[in-house]
């Protein structure tokens, strides 16, 4: 095995392969359709992972997503962002061979998409659940069953139900908030089942965050899960509570560049474009990830003093307890835990396992 | 031309070319070599417009950059980033070609690069003027000497003296601000060149960041620039008191996917992914980039309260006045300048220039 010699993500198989696991096991046992988010990890060798645990169907973040998983075999695709209208070119060459799921929300969508599609699409309604990015509130009943009859008119389109992301799950700081997130979240979905069934029969719901498919209990009204973080985690779940830091299965491993003895700093390669400006705060001290030391098969923090305290373009600059400061030297790597793990990858492109594979993403080989 | 149908990054030439021009005219005007920074722009085409303003040598932030450029013919590269030792054998491939200038700042990678360099490089030791991020401080004298020493006798290092990116220039808010910072720091340079003039001869000095150079009057002790982020500006540039918006030569064209009136809001395609998470306050709000519109040759604002006031992943949401809320539909483009024109072209790999041409950076086709 090559030895590290630049800014590596590294991807820890096992933990990877045990957080799918865990996930399909769990939708299994609620009777859920799992159809996991790829956004995350971008990786037709991560979505070969979660095909032998049996998922059939996927969700993207974008056309350019569902291109890509495409051509890598995958035949059940929802693009879980509000339709992008400008894009029918590339959604009607997509539709030849894919069943794609799109999220139409507003009446102007429709509009277009029934002029212009030339293969049938299915279609949720996205319903904001709390989050208030996108999607209609269940309050705006009257909007959200216009949409449904006039998407009911289209005959190219297949309406098949709601998709929401609470990612008003991210402002948990346990367990318990996240499951009283989950709740209300859930009973919208009940709500709306209860008040739309009568004129318009059974459809499907499906929500789509990592902190409530991870924690919640209880997924009464709920049909389908389309998480994407759980596959890699990262340390703002850990403050979500949402994993523990053994879960994270992504690292960045960083050569240090200069010490700065006087000020117990780290100059590191590894900045802005590879770990992302995501910050958290930890300790009170604005944080862009955590210094961690491989220990049997995860790894763990070197202690909450060790940290990514600043980011440039290409600099980081790690702050140490004195003791840590004291284990590295310039030519050394040091590994840090990613604040979000979505945005790291991206900005990487590819993977090293253990064993020095190199897995690519969408970026590095599409 | 093309209809624009996904994010794209726009790219006004003339602008662009504008920028370039005065920097460089302000170089020669102040006797100082102009060696741009390639970090921002990452593109062989904006360097061909800088070799029209007779640029001969650049400044790049990686090995990586250096290469790129050096495959597009670029002879004289400083890779101003603390040396990487482990990268000694893009190093030696790179310096078969290219004379390479590196910031060393330490005895470790001297006694690295002595025994394992093949070609002869040049060499800067990197001073922190105040920005406290890597570098050595003239406080340091005794360690910058022994440093020199010791580079001195390295045979394949060819010492030339010291670089500096006064990056606390940006926490600056008015050009009488940056102006101040400017004078402490090239006052940092004379005093060095007092200290060791009678010792080591004469020697260069190039300090590297866009407000200084932008803004600064007065380049005694200074014998090289290398800006960057000057050839696009960016809304922190304005914030600095560096540029005004009608400088700026960069600004994303997103979908408008969805729109929230009870809210004032548009959804649009344009996230994380594309902008970056720099954010700034403006109007004591966090902002990621601020709605403008063309007019003539550059763009303006549309007001101060349409600024993009969230990022996911994908997702931008922009909150806007009552008035250019309603200047958007459903399909609609909208234009927003971004907060730091460095990380959003990196994460955006194209230029759309406003005849359609595409340019292409480093990561679209290296």
């Amino acid at each position: 095995m090559n030895p590290i010699t630049e800014v590596t993500l590294l991807l820890n198989e096992d933990i990877c392969k045990a957080n799918i696991q865990r996930m399909a096991q769990k939708a299994r046992r609620n009777g859920l359709a799992f159809k996991p988010h790829m956004k995350t990890h971008q990786s037709a060798a991560v979505g070969d992972w979660l095909r032998n645990n049996g998922v059939e169907a996927i969700t993207v973040s974008s056309v350019k997503m569902a291109e890509y998983f495409a051509a890598h075999g995958w035949r059940d695709i929802t693009i879980a962002f509000p339709c992008n209208v400008r894009q029918i070119d590339r959604i009607n060459k997509l539709t030849e061979k894919t069943t794609v799921t799109l999220l139409i929300n507003n009446l102007h969508a429709v509009e277009v998409l029934q002029k212009e599609l030339e293969n049938t699409v299915k279609a949720y309604i996205e319903i904001d659940t709390g989050s208030g990015r996108t999607g209609l509130s269940i309050q705006q009943l009257a909007k959200i069953k216009k949409l449904i009859q006039k998407l009911q008119r289209a005959s190219s389109i297949n309406w098949i139900g709601f998709y929401s992301h609470p990612g008003h799950s991210y402002s948990a700081r346990s367990s318990q908030e996240i499951q009283t997130v989950h709740e209300l979240v859930t009973e919208q979905c009940r709500i709306l089942a209860d008040k739309l069934k009568s004129e318009f029969g059974t459809f499907e719901i499906c929500i789509g965050d990592t902190p409530c498919c991870s924690q919640g209990t209880g997924f009464e009204g709920v049909d389908a899960i389309s998480p994407g973080n759980f596959v890699f985690y990262d340390l703002m779940q850990v403050q979500i509570g949402n994993c523990q830091v053994s879960d994270i299965a992504v690292a960045m491993a960083c050569p240090v560049v200069d010490t700065y003895p006087e000020r117990l700093e780290l100059a590191i390669h590894g900045g802005a474009i590879h770990f992302s400006k995501e910050s958290m705060l930890i300790d009170n001290n604005e944080s862009f990830g955590l210094a961690a030391f491989q220990k049997e098969n995860h790894w763990e923090l070197i202690d909450n003093k060790t940290y990514l305290k600043s980011l440039s373009q290409e600099h980081g600059i790690v702050s140490c307890s004195k003791d840590a400061f004291e284990q590295f030297q310039v030519g050394d790597l040091i590994t840090i835990l990613p604040v979000h793990s979505c945005l790291t990858a991206n900005l990487m492109g590819t993977y090293q396992l253990s064993d020095g594979t190199i897995l690519n993403q969408m970026s590095s080989n599409y």
